[in-house]
């Protein structure tokens, strides 16, 4: 008897075990790149690619790429606004859809490049309209706006590629900026609010709220998607998590500094509460730590300096833009990270070339290998 | 009788044929490039060599390269206003000259390259200037102006060479910008008008008038040359015209384009009369229909493409920068054109190399010798 | 005796002339780079090795590169005021030591080429600082503004690295720009004057007085430290002229020149007499007359024209910058400069690659040096 329970105990934590991986090994099969999927995809409808594609795109503009994580992105958009979400497949889907007609790279397509670019500016147009939603004609320049994008990228991309730098998106920050100047705030047709400075307001006349101010940090990371309630914030976060813990880390991190920043530098309290202070911190934190460098306590110094330039770059590009009625989008976190891949000296060796860069997890791994690879090139040549 | 009647007819019939041919063949030299005509100079005078060469430069504005159309602006400028023609000649001649003198390439000097960068600004200066006609003053800006776009354009050509781009109008761009900020609308010396934004304008009143719209289009084309009648304009087409009638109707249409654009943003109605919400679009959709890129269905829609996106890059500049009272100048269709050269993908397929740009219809011939010389030659080294 | 008296005057002149040799090349030593100091230096303490670095981090500013040069600018500016001296030596400690941490090029960081970016933006935030001197909490920004530029530094020397184009001091003036937009004129923390336009000002009332416009000559040399006081600015003058007396005269006449550019434009009379007209041509001519090309007639003419150009151009900026209270520090001599370094044609011969670049007067010597040795190099190939 003595043995047999022993025996069904062995079984049993045995069975556990296999359960337990089974579970991981599906986890893990969700976590990442999820490169698997497109292998299994590629005989599939091309209906059924494109919504993985477009998938890919939305996760694009928050530095993930995972289709489970633009699924809960949208999901996120859904519950915060679903005009919003509309505004948004419809600009994923057009840039995609005129990146494919105009034979673009189809790697570059399936791996939702062209679709981040062109949700962001319908995302905005959206925003910045002050036509209250369900305003069907705005339709109209999200479509066009998200199909510019594409010509925009591909015309950045051999300017950029001389440098191995992504393109990232320039192409959204300069559509949705001529966007809002070709419209100006009066426009007949296409009306929004101009954009005020955080600096150039009237003083704080209230307290800050501590509470709020914390608040703000979580939703630095939701506006990344112009999204500025607490509940799809953390939802969005969550996709990020669920895609890379290391980045989601960054992300609340970068947009810590973020609101720090603008608390140095005294600016409206909306400006905090809102997020809208983190969220470049959030994005510039995220691009050096674990993205485009391969993760370690360097690379993690530099990702916060990399957050602080985000930030201060923002609120001066905010006030200087603000001085036109626009607002400063992710310029500041774009350039910096622009500026941080550029970097010579010791933050250089860390750097993953453009071609290789996949979660910031899979960085890890791949680089101890090449590392190891190398080392073994360098012996069989030397043999 | 009846032999004789049909040895007539027949010989008579030869004789119209012959001289239909004499005739054509006079015409086709006239039209294209012309470059018969560049052996023919090489024994003549300097100075003849000299009126050539800024003959070319003249219609380079309009991304023609033939000396009689230069000839037909030169008059449809001086039917506009003798001063302005003045004005251009001068800053034609000086920014040759300065180039011959700073010991410029001289296959650029000849090609009319240097001389179109240093027309415009001359041109502009004597628009802006709020001093009137005949201020001999002006002479002196308008010539310093032109020879530093010698400059300009001698310190871009390495920078964009890397990218096969040309160099396009962006001196005559940055320097009438620098002019206009500099002496600013209230210089002692060098009055202007500021610039006034098309969109920030009081709300239009009164009916639009079709008619006008209309008239609009060709003058569109006349203000690329800055110049606001429509007998002159109409001149300028013909020019266009006689060096290649698929350029000429990629202008007007471009032209269209932009007042299309210019009723959908609502700008004002003195924008679309004069043609100035045309302009940009006829140059974007010069350089792409037929110039930079060989003609075909595909390249016609990028080219229509392209009309669209420097008209509303053009309202959306204006506004920007009419807020410090400069014009937006061709900043659009200069931006565009590049951003149309750099596109990877189909469009990509028909790209011309900056080296052999040529008259569109001429563009059209090589290239189907090339691809039967590359043909050839993969067969040759095949074998 | 008169034997003896004759040898006597022989030794007596021997002696003379070698004393005069030695007080000579004891002074030689003391002049141009200084080069042989570096090999002296590498075997004493890093605190004395930082303390070269950052002399020659001092004078990069004026275009020298001189240890010695650099105690008698740092003399001038203590003599103008201490606090002032107090911030740049910060800066220049503070960008050096980001630079050895960050992992930079040694042989940049011993040049001074990281001192240099790092002491103008603190200079700059003294100068433009409205709490007054000796405001502690300053040193926070002025530290951190100095360490960003040697990111900028280090991430824009890839890209200009492609044209062979020295950083020059575009990292200070985009770090002053930014600190300007993002601390605003009313912050709280760090409050500044706003700039004003050198044209936007009201009417220039009373009479222009020579004396005082001939007095801003040698004051635009000293506004390259931001200084504004006779005294020191002719001690940087002679700082200078230790370093090159080539450099010195192209100081002197680029200053006179963008004091005449001023006079031509009317600007406010402010501008003219305390050196501000005049520092960007200083600038402009030096880069140009000497330094990044080696000297001859022609040389100089084109010096003369970048210093027009340069004086010209920052007039434009200010006007442009001052409409959002922005000051247009040197950006105008450095587009200028590089500008001219892109020249093709008869300049282009000239040029000295920019890892070759010395004192003007060592310059002359290598340039024909290396065309003994290019004549040398094709006899030996041809044979």
């Amino acid at each position: 008897m003595w043995m047999d329970t022993k025996t069904e105990a062995k079984e049993a934590s045995r069975n556990r075990a296999s359960l337990r991986r089974c579970v991981l090994s599906g986890l893990l099969l969700c976590t990442g790149d999820m490169e698997h999927l497109d292998k299994y995809m590629q005989e599939k409808l091309f209906v059924l690619q494109l919504v993985v594609w477009g998938l890919r795109g939305v996760t694009r503009v928050i530095l993930a790429n995972n289709p489970l994580s633009g699924v809960l992105v949208l999901a996120a958009l859904c519950w915060a606004s679903p005009w919003q979400a509309l505004l948004g497949t419809l600009g994923v889907l057009a840039s995609m859809l005129t990146a494919v007609i105009m034979g673009q790279d189809s790697a570059e397509v399936s791996g939702g490049l062209h679709g981040f670019n062109g949700m962001l500016p319908s995302l905005l147009m959206g925003v910045f309209s002050s036509a209250g939603d369900w305003y069907w004609w705005l339709l109209l320049p999200a479509c066009l706006g998200s199909a510019t994008c594409v010509f925009l990228y591909s015309g950045l991309s051999p300017v950029l590629e001389r440098w191995d730098l992504p393109v990232a998106v320039f192409p959204f920050n300069i559509i949705i900026v001529l966007y809002l100047l070709c419209t100006g705030p009066d426009n007949p047709y296409f009306p929004h609010h101009p954009a005020t400075p955080p600096g150039l307001l009237e003083p704080n006349g209230t307290e800050l709220i501590a509470v709020e101010v914390m608040l703000g940090i979580p939703l630095g990371v939701g506006q990344i998607f112009a999204c500025g309630a607490l509940g799809p914030s953390l939802l969005i976060l969550g996709a990020v998590l669920l895609y890379s813990p290391l980045l989601a880390a960054h992300a609340l991190l970068g947009s810590a500094v973020g609101t720090l920043v603008g608390l140095s530098m005294a600016v409206h309290h909306d400006s905090l509460y809102s997020g809208l202070s983190g969220f470049n911190g959030a994005l510039g934190c995220m691009a050096v730590g674990g993205l485009f460098f391969t993760f370690s306590w360097r690379t993690h110094l530099f990702a916060i300096a990399s957050a602080f330039l985000s930030a201060y770059a923002d609120i001066a590009l905010s006030n200087l833009l603000g001085t036109v009625g626009l607002p400063a989008c992710s310029w500041a976190s774009t350039l910096t990270a622009t500026l941080m891949l550029l970097l010579t000296g010791s933050l250089a060796a860390y750097r993953i070339p453009i071609g290789r860069v996949m979660a910031p997890e899979h960085n890890l791994c791949s680089h101890s290998q090449w590392e190891a690879g190398d080392t073994a090139d360098r012996e069989s040549t030397d043999v």
